[in-house]
């Protein structure tokens, strides 16, 4: 495995003189001054070149759960929600074509054949539907490495494609619950503190859930100790191909901004997989998941928005990616005191 | 005074239902739903169209209170900024680039000639500084008459030059003291609850800030009864030009991003002047300073964004300009889950 190389901490140095050196008063831009101060960090560049090549990917996938009353809604959706992103018309397809974000969607383990969408979708997919985790493995071991691998491929890909800040979406009917598992597996919590109403399940569900996340962590036992046991046992094959994604971002120097609870599972996992790559992690938008905040503080990340979406898809993500944006321009452009006096 | 009329509610309730009808799960775009809904109905129409034309209105004015021990910054910054929002070179200069959104400075009060500035700027300057409130009134009863007029016609400017969300700025050192004055009067709150630390001073500063508001209240009494005699006793030129301007969107039907507490404390004496006004009001950016969140609240207002951003200028309300946009297209673009399935 690759090691991570941290984010340069002269631009970091640099880049904080430079932000205490603006015509504003001190602390004045909040948290967008200490994002400017990462995205500097993460080029090794001050000021910071514009953040304009931002490019996503959906991990598609199904999840064994979702037939055992997880879900407020069918798996049938997953398949319908590929074909949207294809046709543009889901809320991440409208969020990217307004911020000229890229947004590719990849099968990794849909459960339906998805007949007559361009093959280059299903070009990873490892396949139908990972297991039903608190009854059985969600992977074998050599699907997990084959999941991770594309995932690292994939982001291979984004980066030769010009990217200088990658997002990773979800979609999958159920993909709350696994999520949840491996923060809770990651972290040593219990399936109470990690357990979230996803879509927008009641209580009865909310407990059938937790109940379920409980099992699954009892079937996985210290097999948690390792992270792809851990995705093996408790992930499923988009989830270890968002992992793998991010582990590659961040061997290859490339920050990523964070979505919700799928994502920030997959970057704990990614974390586990290549340590410090966290330090290439932003974070978007605050789910209201659970598992998703514990993971983050976890991280030492704190989101930039909290407008109580849960849409999923990297849709949190890419409601911020302006913020990056600004966070750059405003370092990089905003007149020095020395300038103007 | 002409009556405000409400934004539609025969479209915010055909938005609530095609919001439902979308395909996401219920609920998932959380106060982007919301704000989607809040845009169709200032625009009387659903789906919205896509908010293209925003337009800022930076009100510059210096306060008598700069020289009393309130800031952490001398009077002279004030000229010295409004010369830079004129290069494009301020914070707000950077995010309106990066939007889109076109900017306008007017000197409604800066203790300074500014020689040398395009004789537009000064085209509505109702004096050289405001009175030390704690003092003396900040205006006569003719000056604060005369910029409220000021900025309901910069509002009627920018709406004719088709502005479809109108932001409200502010330039000028010192100027968050008369702004908690401004909401302290108009809620009967007291000195101890309004007062924050500005750019930046320190904890005996803010003691002594807290006292000047305190006597500022006191001298006003029950003047503070009264919009236009609030502005007299404890506003300034500035503010009260602000205060007429988002009247006056509000007038007009036009939509407003409120910034900070300087905009915060002139939209509550907007909906003062122009009952009903805040209806057509949305909170971009939540400062530290108490007196906004308070202000906001009794006008039923919650921030979509809480960045710590404490720059002023209209900042915090320009961050927060492709969130509005992201609502409308998301209500607009996204597809319903009739089409789907």
């Amino acid at each position: 495995m690759p090691a991570v190389t941290p984010p340069s901490s002269a631009a970091r140095d640099e880049a904080a003189t430079r932000l205490a050196g603006l015509a504003t008063p001190a602390g004045a831009l909040g948290r967008l001054g200490d994002l400017a101060v990462w995205v500097a960090a993460t080029q090794g560049r001050v000021p910071p070149e514009p953040v304009e090549r931002v490019r996503a990917v959906i991990f598609a996938g199904d999840h064994g759960v979702a037939d055992h009353g997880v879900s407020a809604y069918p798996k049938a959706v997953t398949p319908a929600m590929v074909r949207t992103f294809l046709t543009g018309r889901a809320g991440v397809s409208v969020l990217a074509a307004q911020h000229a974000v890229t947004v590719r969607v990849l099968d990794l383990g849909v459960d339906d054949d998805l007949e007559g969408v361009p093959a280059d979708v299903q070009r990873h997919k490892v396949r139908r539907g990972s297991g039903a985790i608190h009854l059985e493995d969600a992977l074998t071991t050599d699907e997990t490495l084959a999941a991770i691998a594309a995932g690292r491929s994939v982001a291979a890909d984004e980066i030769a494609a010009g990217a200088q800040l990658l997002i990773s979406g979800d979609m999958g009917i159920g993909n709350t619950t696994p999520a949840a598992a491996l923060v809770a597996a990651s972290l040593g919590l219990t399936a109470e503190a990690v357990t979230g109403r996803g879509t927008g399940i009641g209580d009865a569900a909310l407990d059938h859930k937790t109940a379920v996340v409980r099992q699954a962590l009892a079937r996985a036992g210290e097999r948690v100790a390792d992270p792809v046991d851990t995705l093996t046992s408790l992930g499923s094959a988009d989830i270890a191909a968002s992992a793998g994604f991010l582990a590659g971002a961040a061997e290859a120097g490339v920050p990523v901004l964070l979505d919700g609870v799928v994502a920030v599972a997959a970057a704990l996992l990614a974390d586990r997989l290549a340590p410090g790559a966290a330090a290439w992690f932003a974070a978007g938008h605050r789910s209201p998941e659970p598992a998703q905040g514990l993971a983050l503080a976890s991280m030492g990340l704190q989101p930039l928005l909290d407008l109580g979406l849960r849409l999923g898809e990297g849709s949190g993500a890419l409601a911020a990616v302006p913020l990056v944006r600004s966070a750059a321009l405003l370092l990089a452009d905003t007149a020095l005191l020395s300038e103007i006096l």
